[in-house]
């Protein structure tokens, strides 16, 4: 299974400590070594690093760890190829532009008979299910609201509806962000954490290290970050019920869907 | 003035010795430090890496630097902010899908009075005459092949209207590619240099730095290395006229449109 990584937050926070225990799933704590990307929102701006290599062979993964990019959202994933061979083009997340705004995707699971007719609005360029949905999911988007959603209660039930006719075919966890909101969906597991004060420790359980965010923020931050296992062993995870598609927004979780 | 650098091959190779000399005119030897890309196509797929710093300063720059990847096509860019601020959003190459192909575009010049009416097809996210250059060519081709043209001719011709339109408005030297085919259009400075066997020495313009390309490739390679300025000083690079608009493939023009 792959493996997913989101954070959202209300000011640009680094994501060193939790991409220190998700990048050991790539190759060394689980068995995941058909590449891997991580997209880092910072402001209109997307930066997108990619690898086919293994998180744990990656030169660019020890960028990541050493470059403390910060950012208001962030989504990672780590593959192990289902569908579709291990090349660049198959390797999450995905990227496009909807509404003068990059949307990235990424996907946990598999898709069975899955065919969608799409039109030529978002054509996949690799041969995975993932591309092939998230295509799906922004030609729903654009279908419904050609020049954009008037507000953002009317873009969150198209997403639903776009969501549920595709978790018929299979499992799909996936985050899905723009740089403002973060939407999670989960099939059969994601979990998340919000960090805001008072900030505490906490410890990985890749590795033997922990953090005590008590002297890296300030008393108003706060953080989500949403993964398909916990990463710490110390904090209180939620586990997001089979079906449920939850907004993030500011770092918190703001709509349940 | 920004600084334009492509690469097109007919075997994957990496860019590093261009790159070295390239990257020095970030912030060194040339006074463009308001950030700087790099796209590498590999099979369909395409990797960009983007810093709003400078070249010289980049743990990103550094990555690319000793981290061989190898490419059919490159696209870079060392930008000096003409128009729109120095942000994330605003630096390129640009990256869209188009016809189920990624397509990189990076601009070296200013366009004046420029403000076409976009369709929704393409939106810039952020706020540079370059990114709404490339969102117009986007457009233009796809209305005029919505399921993507049956020959290049057809493409060539269209995109060479296009380009003629937005050349108009100032200086629109421009780096296009797909991956397979890499567009070169000169307004005022683009100069190429092909390399095949035999293979000799090459010296870089930008630091002291020689390599033999004869110990480092095969008898057939072939290699094309576009830029603003001529990175090496004992090779026949050619410079381009003002508008003309020559496609690259296979490591060498294959037409002058």
């Amino acid at each position: 299974m792959c493996q997913l990584l989101g954070m959202n937050c209300n000011v640009p926070t680094d994501i060193c400590f939790s991409f220190e225990g998700f990048r050991r799933r790539g190759g060394l704590t689980d068995h995941h070594r058909d590449g891997w990307g991580i997209a880092f929102f910072e402001g209109r701006g997307c930066r997108l690093f990619l690898d086919a290599k293994a998180t744990i062979e990656s030169p660019v993964a020890d960028l990541v760890r050493h470059y403390p990019i910060h950012s208001t959202q962030v989504i990672a994933h780590i593959r192990k190829a289902t569908r579709g061979r291990v090349a660049l083009e198959n390797t999450h997340p995905f990227q496009r532009e909807l509404w003068g705004r990059y949307w990235v995707f990424a996907h946990n699971g598999t898709l069975e008979d899955y065919a969608p007719e799409l039109s030529p609005l978002y054509q996949p360029v690799g041969d995975t299910d993932s591309e092939r949905a998230f295509c799906h999911l922004l030609e729903g988007l654009r279908r419904a609201f050609p020049d954009g959603p008037k507000e953002e209660g009317a873009l969150a039930s198209t997403l639903r509806r776009l969501t549920a006719d595709i978790a018929r075919h299979g499992v799909f966890n996936y985050l899905l962000g723009n740089g403002t909101t973060l939407y999670a969906h989960c099939s059969t597991d994601l979990h998340f954490v919000t960090r805001q004060a008072p900030f505490g420790h906490a410890h990985l359980v890749d590795e033997d290290l922990t953090v005590d965010f008590s002297r890296l923020t300030r008393p108003d931050d706060r953080v989500t970050v949403i993964a398909t296992q916990p990463l710490t062993d110390n904090e209180a995870w939620t586990r997001l019920a089979a079906g449920q598609l939850v907004a993030f927004r500011g770092g918190e979780a703001v709509a349940d869907l």
